[in-house]
């Protein structure tokens, strides 16, 4: 046997420190290998007389092999021996070698299209550092949310949890919860379900992603609403639907003109109990002419009804979905308005012949929504907790749509209309005709507030120049601060 | 004023029982409508003089007509005067019918082909009713969890929380996790990143999902272990992919075989690791040769790191994204396996220039994860008892390993040959040569048993007949019982 290819020649460095026995064998056997004292293909010596050669137990050279065995450096063959893997230690190093130093070329791997569609010409909403902020529209009023009672019933949860609730669960979600949605929605929006037509999703914007992606094929029409809300355009867009804006007027989504705009789509987006963004409702004859649409060509209707709850004159209007009779309609609610953004749980109510299909195809998107946040949030609603913390919302974000509308009408008389918002979180202020909102809002979050302009909604329909004001999450103390800070900017920009 | 078009004629019947007076008058004058009695185009008479001809309030009459109008039911028109809506009761009624009467047709409306994609041919996993099962592999020792102190740090966190937890979170993740995460992988894994690269998302899965819909274009190529992970499988397919299925031998993915088939794919799925589910280790020149492949035109590269710290022989291998300079490796790791499969909390590393932009696409795919859960997640590595978990659990499956090769040494001689997992949750038992291990797999699950066939994860490629059994997540006992279950089923099907 060649010298070359056996290791008993190899003076191996006294153990340092306290380093463990195998782990020193390990590390020197590598950078023998690494070094080229030990070629690709030399023969190792058995571990039995490596062992006694360098008085180590047998145990500690059997580990220090396997590590380097796993790590692809040597290689074993049956009835045969131990021997350096043909490995090239110089590429080895290559790579190993510090960033500046290398001659690996960066990669030119790109983003896939349906990535590009998503993030294209998007403004990132970034985290809350503060609550109450004006005139932020997308959060309900955290600094009311019964942080302690929430705590109490997550922690008694936690503790009397079966251990399977710490497994897998259905990817439909946690069948109490979904009991619990059926019931409330059914009565409080009319919506009729069975708790299996149920997907509970990580918020709305899951839901509309997963109908976007189970429901549409690249190139599909889908009407949608002008102004619309840009969440849904963008997962439309990374689906590879092709966009319909459908005009909405005073009697919501104008299923006329969407007939005429492409009488062929395949899904149709609708907020029916309260428009995004004009906050209109859509009246009962347009309802029935979309159901009667959709029934009769064989379309969807996506019904999202993020806050269909809040309504302020009358009782909330029934959901779209309570008129269904032909398994059109998949409705969307959300308990990130209802409750508190970072629980990130709402749900869709599927057509029954659906509920399966959306079960197992959720199941290779996210396995399923977390167990405990959802073990939690059914008690709060059996308990009666959710039902009373709406009613109280209720009833402040009456109190804090006044103090808008109040302070308003004292500091921004002639420059900013404030719609009288008939329900939801957040309002429309009317600028003067001619005047800009999206440089009224870009001014205005120089100034610290949170302002959208109308027009960021728009598809096609040239919109009233209008900023989105958010009152629901506001403090009725930053409602004010928040008009006096607009009254200066839009005086400022006349 | 012709008498059909006003409103004095009708007689509203006696308001019954307990029934709010604005609600009867809406119900009356709804009823009124949709029975025809009042007539598309009528002019209701104002609010004040229908409250002195039935003695209501005013307030009551526009709490009615507001119902009415947001209903769409009325309509109002400026210094006019309010009219009934120009509705089809017919069509009303018909969509309020009773569905066994109804003429509307049942949707013909289909799943997109992105979704049959998704579900053809795949079993669902059921939620978990019971903990500890032979021989699941999916799950972690749920009956081992200290539930105890995770429910301890989730109380204190949620008590403690500052409001502004509660609202909208970064889409990315909660920022002091990935600083947790990239400390703990950097030191466990070898992975180099800062926590801007970390993206958390709801288990390993979704990561496998973004990852596939961000950088993938349908048709492109991507090499995928064959036999591989079929959670990989189904998604790539959503995503338009074509999968080149490319072998696995004692080193792992086959580069050179992968290269012969499509040397111009978009991207590479590997587990090296643990390859999912025949358990190899990728050796290091099979490493590097993929890097490069990688680097030098431009494709990604998915390692799928899901149970890589589970290694009971020799240290766990360091990560292939330690390797990477060219920024080619999307790598992926999850608390699923590493504490339970509830969490739904997993995470993906993505080369610092695509940190951005992932974070952006992600929330339109559901907005953020769960900000409450990841600071409890955070609390409980930062405090060290994430790392004492693993090191117990890894001992534990250890235990549990020798535990099923004893029993199934005692009880499976020449029916079942039990590989010696290096690494994992699971190992394979391999059959006889010519048996059929589908029929096993299901003989078994009728005998109670959860064990997969290794055929079902095989694309192309005819492996050898084996049952994949789960050990870590079975309790001794259940392990046991499983085995003599086993010799049962397999004596009989000889």
């Amino acid at each position: 046997m060649p010298k070359k290819e056996t290791f008993q020649d190899l003076s191996l460095p006294a153990l340092k420190g306290e380093q463990e026995l195998w782990r020193w064998l390990y590390t020197e056997l590598r950078a023998a290998i690494l070094g080229g004292r030990l070629k690709p293909g030399a023969r190792l010596p058995s571990t039995r007389s490596l062992a006694k050669q360098y008085s180590l137990s047998r145990g500690t050279v059997i580990a220090a092999f396997d590590q380097l065995l796993s790590e692809g450096y040597i290689r074993t063959q049956v009835s045969s021996g131990t021997y350096v893997a043909p490995i090239m230690p110089g590429q080895w190093l290559q790579a190993n070698r510090r960033r500046s130093t290398l001659k690996v070329p960066a990669s030119k791997a790109t983003l896939s299209k349906r990535a590009r569609a998503m993030i294209h010409g998007i403004d990132l909403l970034a985290p809350s550092h503060s609550v109450g902020k004006a005139f932020r529209s997308y959060e309900p009023a955290i600094d009311l949310f019964p942080v302690e009672l929430w705590s109490r019933v997550a922690s008694r949860v936690l503790r009397h949890a079966p251990r399977s609730l710490y497994g897998h669960g259905a990817a439909g979600g946690y069948q109490p919860l979904r009991r619990a949605i059926a019931e409330y929605i059914g009565g409080a929006r009319g919506v009729r379900c069975v708790p299996e037509q149920i997907i509970v999703t990580s918020g709305a914007q899951q839901a509309l992603d997963l109908a976007a992606r189970f429901l549409l094929d690249p190139g599909d029409h889908v009407w949608m609403e002008d102004p619309g809300y840009s969440g849904t355009t963008q997962t439309l867009r990374a689906a590879g639907a092709k966009i319909i804006p459908v005009p909405v007027d005073q009697d919501g989504f104008d299923v006329k003109a969407a007939r005429k705009l492409s009488p062929k789509a395949r899904m149709a987006y609708v907020t029916p109990a309260n428009q995004f963004p004009l906050g209109v409702t859509m009246s009962a004859d347009r309802r029935l002419e979309l159901l009667n649409w959709a029934a009769s060509i064989g379309a969807w209707i996506v019904e999202d009804d993020y806050d269909g709850e809040y309504r302020y004159h009358g009782r909330p209007v029934a959901a779209l979905q309570s008129l269904d009779h032909s398994g059109s309609v998949i409705y969307i609610g959300t308990f990130t308005k209802m409750l508190f953004n970072a629980l990130r749980l709402g749900f869709m109510v599927v057509p029954e012949r659906l509920a399966n299909a959306f079960e197992a195809a959720r199941s290779f998107v996210d396995r399923h929504p977390p167990t405990l946040d959802q073990a939690i949030l059914a008690e709060f609603i059996t308990e009666g907790h959710f039902g009373l913390h709406v009613r109280k919302m209720r009833q402040t974000y009456l109190e804090r749509l006044s103090v808008l509308k109040e302070a308003a009408q004292k500091h921004l008389d002639g420059l900013l209309t404030i719609e009288d918002a008939a329900a939801g979180m957040r309002t429309i202020g009317w600028l003067p005709a001619g005047a800009s909102d999206k440089l009224a809002s870009k001014q205005a979050s120089m100034l610290g507030l949170e302002v959208s302009a109308l027009s960021a909604f728009a598809l096609k329909k040239t919109q009233k120049p209008g900023l989105i004001l958010g009152f629901a999450g506001c403090t009725p103390h930053e409602l004010r601060r928040g008009v006096s800070v607009l009254s200066t900017d839009l005086r400022g920009s006349r």
